[in-house]
């Protein structure tokens, strides 16, 4: 794993995203979390993905099964840093799988809301078939720091999170290149295993492809991320695409596949670029 | 329009799915609704999507922007036919969309959840930038009919919708291809315009593309739906795609185009296939 230089800190990122995405039980179907800084999107709020990962964290404690196996987020206003609650509800449990709801909260505002659908990815359901082959990418090694180590203000994300492809989007050099569909890796740095709730997080952690198409932003409506599987350790080869930008809304799908070649995550958002 | 040659109607089945997804105040955030036996799915039972738009049409009254931008369902238990009660809830009224929760109960028992955010497509919030083409097949008339003229018991969905391309899948005739992607014509039989609410039940209205990897029925799990712009009139052209079944779950993608060439709905659902 790659020596960070960072105050020389031992602690792997996903230890530092399981602390931050932990949760208290305070009451019946309440729980206190924190919004840490570490997980900053573009705009310097906490991103997403690390948002709805604290409510599935809290719908694990609620729910009795152990996955989630599809999670869709309603993101509401942005979050802040700080302390937030969650409030869980069990919605139904079924005879294969099991629903609830989250709200993320923090003061008097609701800032997430959350529906998902809990099963167990180690119980084998039925058949396989998959007709897609995994992203086609030279060795991580080999590519190239997908944010040509700029700094971007407040997103500390990146700090976290390591992007790798062949070569960095048009946009970071300021000439987007029209083409909204690519492939690259992406892991936790110093990533021991990474976990279910970590793969709800990181189909929105990679800068949104709009950009590629001359867009400055998106913000997220919605975003639904259906987990196929736990993920083995290593690299995450990611494909991301948007092919439909209409009226200023856009969608993003994502997939994620582990260092076996297995997808395991499969996520689409409704994004909105900013007005004028 | 074609004649239907079913007693000699002359109301077209947009009304009548106008009228069997009608909902009636009977209190704050309260509404009668009927599930009728029209829109029934495989199984006997009322079609997920058709479900989610008498949802839809409740969150109508709820929210202050009339069209759903994008609607998350999860489907709890099947549906049965008779009275329903639809609860519905604002989350939040925002700057450009407002977000609202919708159940859908019968008896005691709550049978779908749904979330929506919904705006005004006729406003336009930026810029569009189409990045794939519409299906491309012959005219309809030039097609023939995917159901094959069969009946198929209890799903009489295919009564009031029309399906038409090149072939009929190859599990109608006991011979699933293997393809679980494919293109085709829809509409509903006698259609005049065809609104942003059919749309959410269209999107759902087809067999599942799975049957064509040789799996013998589907359940709905959780749906989410995109509705990019309202349609015009005429037949709408269809892309449906399943590409990962994964331990007898899998994700379903389906895209409608108007006889304008323009995507109008996009949607992804993950299903679960019967286990033996």
């Amino acid at each position: 794993m790659a020596d960070r230089g960072q105050g020389g800190s031992s602690v792997s990122d996903e230890l530092v995203f399981a602390a931050d995405t932990a949760v208290v039980p305070i009451s019946d179907h309440c729980y206190d979390a924190s919004l840490t800084d570490r997980w900053n999107a573009l705009g310097g709020t906490p991103n997403g993905g690390y948002m709805l990962a604290v409510c599935l964290r809290a719908l694990s404690f609620e729910l009795d099964r152990p996955d989630p196996l599809v999670a869709s987020a309603y993101f509401l206003r942005p979050g802040r840093h700080g302390p937030a609650q969650v409030h869980t509800d069990t919605v139904r449990t079924g005879r294969r799988v099991s629903t609830g709801q989250a709200r993320l909260v923090q003061g008097p505002a609701e800032v997430v809301r959350v529906v998902a659908s809990y099963g167990d990815l180690a119980i084998s359901g039925g058949r396989t078939r998959v007709r897609a082959l995994p992203p086609v990418l030279p060795d991580p090694d080999q590519c190239t720091d997908m944010t040509g180590g700029r700094q971007l203000a407040g997103v500390t994300i990146i700090d976290r999170v390591e992007y790798r492809s062949v070569r960095a989007p048009g946009w970071t050099g300021g000439e987007p290149s029209g083409d909204s569909d690519f492939e690259f890796w992406m892991r936790l740095r110093d990533a021991g295993d990474t976990d279910v709730f970590t793969l709800a997080m990181l189909v929105d952690a990679a800068a949104p492809a709009v950009l590629e198409l001359g867009e400055v932003g998106s913000s997220t409506v919605e975003l639904t991320v259906h987990i196929r599987a736990r993920p083995a350790p290593g690299w995450l080869a990611c494909r991301v695409s948007t092919r439909y930008l209409i009226n200023g809304l856009h969608e993003e799908d994502f997939e994620i596949w582990d260092s076996r070649g297995n997808l395991v995550a499969q996520s689409r958002q409704l994004g909105i670029v900013p007005t004028g």
